[in-house]
Formats: structure tokens, sequence, C-alpha cells
């Protein structure tokens, strides 16, 4: 009798690092699928900085938390290995929130068939969460126009790396906002990004200055942290900023403060927050949006790959440092 | 031969308190109208919080500041004394951007005229500057539906004690923060607003709380200041902040700071700033909006009226500190 593993989400995170004390590892026999069930066999779990927020305790967060003792939540990428479900057959590629887990036994709901040939990689990096976020928050909610400038933190992130592709494909000046030199050569010399700072050197405003001499009409907020105020002070009339994730305050024990709101009146500046589960009904239009993009060879992506399912208790201090470099996924 | 009185900016504000030191007063001769001019003599001029930021350097601001040497700007009410402009009649009564002046001599642009029995302060106070601010940031910024809860800053001052009676007749629960235990009897118990809060009290958060059991999905900011936080951690998903003022930073050597961005994500809020004169061409429809709400009696007001056109270069002072008691109209 075969056996396999699954992760539970055990204790709340306090401060990081996050780690494998938050987590209980069970190993369980492989089920069987009853009537109108099937059986995934996952191969490629996607690790997202939303994960934090879906671990923390905070009732007031855009999705309920993974309640503890339940597999930690988590979308993936698997082959179906048995089915009694109509629409799908052994063999299928299928995406969805497939969890922490080996094998997942489902009803198929919220499981979506994908082409059998897609790269299981480029499905989760591109085509997921990421791609769909970027597509969200750059098209409808920042409305960009050609000939603006967009700065992007997280700007090597799954994420931030999509949205400063998709708006240099629509024609904006595009800076990204990293913390290593590598990842700033990396957005600059592979993704087209017409400039990039590392949020660790000491002369951010300098750069920030040099990089964006037309000031700055999007501001795509995937971080927080200190450049976000020399950012702000940098918006244009009419400038929009798109709050998509603040990793750097999601486990600090003291998260920053803003910047003042008088620029926001004299500069008449929207901020708005976004999170994709309220988005999931629009998420035909979002993939026809993304789509043409990647066809036209404008979205690469990298991944970072970890080996085995225990290796994400870990894993997601990565996104955390900011240590990952590329799509965080892991292989099982 | 008559002499009138005018004031113009001579020096820029540095911080509070604005002051005759800002200002030259000068005696001239009455002048007489030339072909297609007219001769206003002003009776009533208003003083607004926006004018502080009218004399500031700041090229940023949303319309260019009154330039040193010319007569400071603001709007006001007067008479025709004078015409040789086709639209114009010796006793019409006309409001507009006036200035600090006794007598005024112009071309008629922006000059327009209204109903010969209006009273002049509730012009100045309702279909003026204040009225048309509330109406542009509640319906069209805002988009208020009713049983929702507003929170408005700067409640008894002239836009805030307006946004809160259209709020009211809305079929929204409106709770009103002002600065004296006075000006909160005022606004619940003549304007009928659902609570007040004097936010120099101790226990802001405590009343806050109490007062909106509900949380908080519209924020009409008017003021800045310490509750600005208490009330954004209120906020409810997609809740929608309006940034119309922050006078209690306006003149600050060190403006405070704003809260941390991590509940713009998980409340999925709007901030959205504005300024009415990015919307004059959008006057006519907002009169249209706010007509019948003052026509059914919705709409109280009170003005504050000091004498004589000196008395202007020091009553700033009363909009920085709060000591006004309703809308601040100079008497000439």
């Amino acid at each position: 009798m075969s056996h396999y593993t699954k992760i539970l989400l055990a204790q709340r995170p306090d401060h990081r690092p996050v780690g494998s004390h938050l987590f209980e590892v069970q190993s369980k026999e492989i089920p069987t699928a009853g009537p109108g069930q099937i059986l995934i066999k996952q191969t490629h779990m996607s690790l997202d900085p939303a994960m934090i927020g879906w671990m923390s305790p905070d009732t007031e967060s855009y999705i309920p938390p993974v309640e503890l003792g339940s597999v930690m939540r988590s979308s993936g990428f698997g082959e179906i290995v048995e089915s009694n479900h109509p629409d799908f057959t052994v063999g299928d590629k299928v995406m969805g929130m497939i969890g922490w887990t080996e094998y997942a036994l489902t009803n198929g709901q919220g499981i979506n068939k994908v082409q059998s040939d897609i790269d299981p990689e480029m499905a989760l990096s591109v085509f997921a969460l990421p791609g769909l976020t970027a597509t969200q928050g750059l098209f409808n909610v920042g409305k960009p126009k050609t000939g603006e400038t967009i700065v992007v933190t997280g700007a090597a992130g799954s994420v931030g790396s999509i949205v400063g592709q998709l708006a240099k494909a629509e024609g904006l000046r595009v800076i990204g906002v990293v913390g290593s030199d590598e990842k700033a050569d990396w957005i600059v010399n592979t993704l087209g990004f017409d400039g990039a700072i590392n949020y660790k050197s000491d002369d951010l405003e300098q750069q920030l200055t040099e990089l964006t001499p037309d000031g700055i009409d999007l501001f795509f907020e995937n971080t927080g942290g200190p450049i976000q105020h020399a950012i702000f002070n940098r918006m244009n009339a009419f400038g929009r900023i798109i709050v998509c994730g603040m990793i750097a305050d999601y486990t600090s024990e003291n998260p920053a403060l803003g910047p003042n709101w008088i620029n926001i009146i004299k500069k008449r500046i929207t901020i708005q927050g976004f999170t994709m589960p309220d988005h999931f009904g629009e998420v035909p239009a979002l993939l026809a949006k993304l789509t043409p993009y990647v066809m036209q060879g404008n979205v690469q992506y990298r991944s970072h790959v970890l080996e085995g399912l225990e290796s994400a208790m870990t894993g997601l201090n990565l996104l955390l440092t900011g240590d990952n470099k590329g799509k965080l996924i892991v292989k099982l």
C-alpha cells in the first residue's frame, strides 16, 4: 500500500522567519477516487507572497485564512491519475488550488484542464496568479497610457517582472526596484526594463530622480519599504498607485508608516488596493488580455525551483527575504 | 475723488500663524469702467482653506500660486456699479473670483450673475466652493450607498458640514469629527449627524469604535491629524477615502506620516484626492445635483462673519486653528 505526504498548517506565523515549526507533516495512504471524484498527482506547486496572508489570523483579510489543521493552501499543477468524473480523463494536465500535498482527491471544483503540452513552470509562472495579478493590476486598476512612466517595486518578482514587461510592451518608460544587482541586471538586460534601482543602495532618491526625469505616473507597489516614500514624492498630477503587495511588512513587528496625504490632494492621486480573489470571475477576460503578449514573446519569466514537498516550509522565507530568483516553484 | 482698499500678497507663508506681515495694503482711486468692462463693488468675500495653498510657493499644487505683488485670490459676492458690458446691468448681483479688494474692474470673465434675492452669506456658504466641493467629493468620488457609514473630519467646517448633511439625506450613518464640544453639539443637534467626536478628547479610538459599530465605508478627509490613522484602521472592505483637505498639515513643519498601506490591500481600499479647480467645467451639473437638497431644507449652514477687508489677513488663521464657527466670510 502506497503512502503520500501532505502538510497541514499547525500554527499561525508570528514574525519571520516562517518554517517547519508552523506545520505538521503527515504521511497517509493514497486514496481511491469515489463516485464523481478525481485523484490528482501534483507535480509542481506554486509558492506565492499571498500565502503569508492566508496563514495569518487576520480575519479582515481578503480571503479566509487557512484553518489550523487543514492542508496549507496553494495553487499547483498536476496530472489526473484516477477519474470517476465526466470532465476529466486519466492523463489530463490540470491546475488549481491543490494545496501542499502530493495527491489530492476532489470533486473537480476549481480544477481546470490545461493544454497537455504546456510547460508546468510556465503555467505557474505566467498563466496563474502572477500573470493574472499583473494583468488585473496594471490594466484594470492602473490604466496605463503610452509614454507614461511606471515604477514597479519587487520588479524581479513573479508579479512585478510581468507588470514591467507588459508596461514596456504598451510603450511606457519602465523602472524597476529590486533587491540585488543581479536582479537589476536581469530586469534591464533580459526583460528590457528602462532602468533598475537596487533598494539596498545609498542614493535611492538620486537614482530615482535620474531614472524618472518626467516624474512618475504609475506606481505598482509590491513591497513597501523605505523607497515607497521616495516614489510617492515623485508622482505626477493624476498619478495612480496600484497597491498589490507589501511583502516587507507582512511579518514585520513595526510596519513602516506611509507618506503624508497632502500630495494626494495636490497631485490628485488615486491609490487603490486590489487582490486577485475578488476577480476570479474575470479570469477568462484576463487570460484573453494576457495571452497575446505572451504569444508575441513579450513575457519572459524565470523559475526558482525547490525540490520536494517539505522544502515549501522554509522556502516561503525566500519570498520574505527576496532571496528567490524568479517564480518560486516546488517540484514534487 | 474716492478711494478703495485692496490687499496684495507680498510674501509666501512659511509657518503659522499667517498674518499682515505677508500682505501689502494699498489705497487706490476707484477706477471707471472702460469699453467692455464692469466695475464690481464687492460686499462679501469668502475665506477658504484652499487659500493657504494658493499662497504657497509649491508649483506642483493644483492651481498656480498667487503671484507676489498681485491681489490675493478669493471668491466673493458683489454688485455691479458700472457696466459697459452687454451681459451685466448696474444693480446685478454677481459672484466670482473677485479677490481681496473692495472694487474690481474686469471684463466679466469668470463673473456670474446670481438671483437678485439670494442671501450673500448663503451664496458663499452653500452655492460656492464649499457646496460644490462637498457635492463633487461625496457623490462623484465617494459614491455613497444608503446604509453605509461615513466619517467626515472637519465636520463643522464649510465643506464637511455640507458633506455630512448630504450623506444624511442619502440615508448614510454620518459621524463627524470636530475640534470643540460646541461644534459637536451643532453638527448633531442642529445638522442631524448621528454622532460627533471631539478630536481633542483622550479616547478617540474608543469613541470611534462605539459610533461606528459596522465599521467605516467612506472617509471624507478634510483635516489630517492624529485621528486619521484611527479612522483608516476601521475602514471596511472596499472602503473609499476621499482626500479633500489636510488643514492640520498645510503650514506644519513636520507633516505627520500616513498609515501603513497593508490595509489598502487587505481591504481593497481606494484613496482618491481631488480639488475643485479640476471640475469647474462640471459646475452646472454639480449645482443641479446640490440644489434639490438645499430646496428640501437638507442643507443648513452658519457663517462666521468678519468685518472689513483688512480682517482677512489674520482671519485666515481661524481656518488653521479651527476657531471659526461656520463658513468664514468677510463683510466689506
